[in-house]
């Protein structure tokens, strides 16, 4: 028996219904049978994951599985995160800020001196799906340069420069373009300091598509307070209160563009349905197989 | 003689000198006896034209050659434009504002839909070296379908469809994304009515890096009105007494996204000596060989 959290589209139903599949809500006595949970994470689910007694594994729809309630998932629960559904649409939205914030589009009040990309030096942080997907939209329209850093590569061809997170210190300086899609792990977070942001060059363009807490807030703040050159955008804003806040005081800066963490496809169906779908296909696969892609190690999200 | 309107930088100075060269300002009796003219269109220039007797042809700093006082040129005197020139900057400028758009980068107060590129299809009217240029960034970073409309096509491979400008209004209502890269002539003024532009699609996003008067200004804040989901951003502003006016009621619709005529490189002094050097030497071949690229037909541009 599969519980999902959300009501899943007909197309995602039908791939699970052989199963027996219980949407939104149910008793508990059931849900104590379910073996298979589909869900956004969220760290309010802690009360759902103490009720799964049978829980076998759990697959995200987030790409990102850092929301997991990991405290209360008893050891030996498998965890499947969506990685690579969203990669496309995330690797669109980080263009349209990095694009946004080079040409200055929407800008109402005042001219900006246009960046240009050709030719220039593209540094990815974290080359999964969605690193790999910007990298090859940088190299292709834009002739770029391009170096990864990153534990590992999906793409690896599409790295001029592949290099451990250790070398970040040493190639942040070269970027005139910096895209962030680390996922928020115990060794991610903060990567982004302000001892280490501050090697950037001073017309960088830094946007991030990850997740916020990969930079640190106040860091960034005093580095576009300090240095006008300095371009940020990001679609990923840090979490107050366990959730996501879009009441940013860096909304007032000049030298910073936003998206309300619609890089997914927030209000795109067709977006939303495929992903979904993939992550709906992956589960079946796991049932059916007991093998499945995109399996996280929870050592790496374990406060 | 050569007389250049502007002072030109050191290396494009080099490629002239040994020809003669003048900058900025000389007496009546000199500007008598030269024969090229390098110049930023300007419709000012008529006492000047007037006062180059021996005149034999002019070389525009500018892509766009609307700008000259084709009134006060004599007949005969070639006119080369400097077509090409900023055909990576304006792309580049382009895609800032279809991306923008699609993605709502910097619009400060409000989450906006997120629009999907990925296999669309992509309408470029004008295929000459921007157009091109557009086609080629939407081929390649999102396999976008192209459909060209245009007299011609400077490189027909990027296009997986080439129409005359009469099939406009066959293939207006299929693009999800729209880029107007066309020079303003007798032909190409107000391209788009509101008879056209009704037939787009509602969800369409038109971008303008040509010439604002190709758009109908009144037609184009009519359909913004009418269709919210319609989102329109322009690089270029309609003239107001000889001169682009960036005052335009049309930054007041949340459905349009705007930049100051910053494509070419506004402020960006490497696009800019590019494009002067380009300019240079191209007039630098006609002294010398008589031929030079990219000569335009002045009857494409009289009243």
């Amino acid at each position: 028996m599969i519980f999902s959290t959300s009501q899943l589209r007909p197309r995602s139903r039908q791939l699970l219904s052989e199963f027996g599949l219980i949407e939104v809500s149910a008793d508990d006595k059931v849900l104590a049978t379910c073996e298979f949970l589909v869900a956004w994470p969220s760290k309010a689910d802690k009360g759902l994951l103490t009720k799964m007694e049978s829980l076998v594994a759990v697959q995200s729809l987030r790409a990102g599985v850092n929301g997991i309630a990991f405290e209360a998932l008893r050891p030996g629960i498998r965890v499947f995160s969506n990685a690579g559904a969203f990669s496309g649409p995330v690797a669109e939205g980080a263009w349209g800020l990095i694009l946004g914030l080079a040409k200055g589009a929407n800008v109402r009040n005042r001219m900006v001196i246009p960046r240009l990309l050709d030719g220039r030096t593209l540094l990815v942080l974290g080359c999964g799906g969605i690193g790999s997907e910007i990298a090859r939209i940088g190299k292709t329209a834009f002739s770029m340069y391009t170096i990864g850093v990153s534990r590992s590569f999906k793409s690896p061809v599409l790295f001029d420069e592949k290099r451990p997170m250790s070398d970040l210190g040493e190639v942040i300086g070269r970027a005139d373009v910096i895209a962030d899609s680390l996922p928020l792990t115990v060794a991610t977070s903060a990567t982004l300091r302000y001892d280490v942001l501050k090697m950037m060059k001073q017309e960088v363009i830094l946007v991030n598509v990850g997740r916020a807490e990969t930079i640190d807030e106040a860091s960034i703040a005093r580095i576009l307070s300090e240095r006008p050159e300095t371009r940020f955008g990001t679609d990923v804003f840090w979490r107050e209160g366990g959730r996501e806040s879009f009441d940013s005081p860096l909304w007032e800066l000049p030298n910073f563009a936003g998206t309300f963490h619609t890089g997914p496809g927030v209000g795109n169906e067709e977006a939303l349905g495929r992903a979904e779908l993939a992550a709906v296909a992956n589960i079946r696969r796991f049932i059916l197989t007991g093998d499945a892609a995109n399996e996280i190690n929870r050592n790496d999200y374990l406060p």
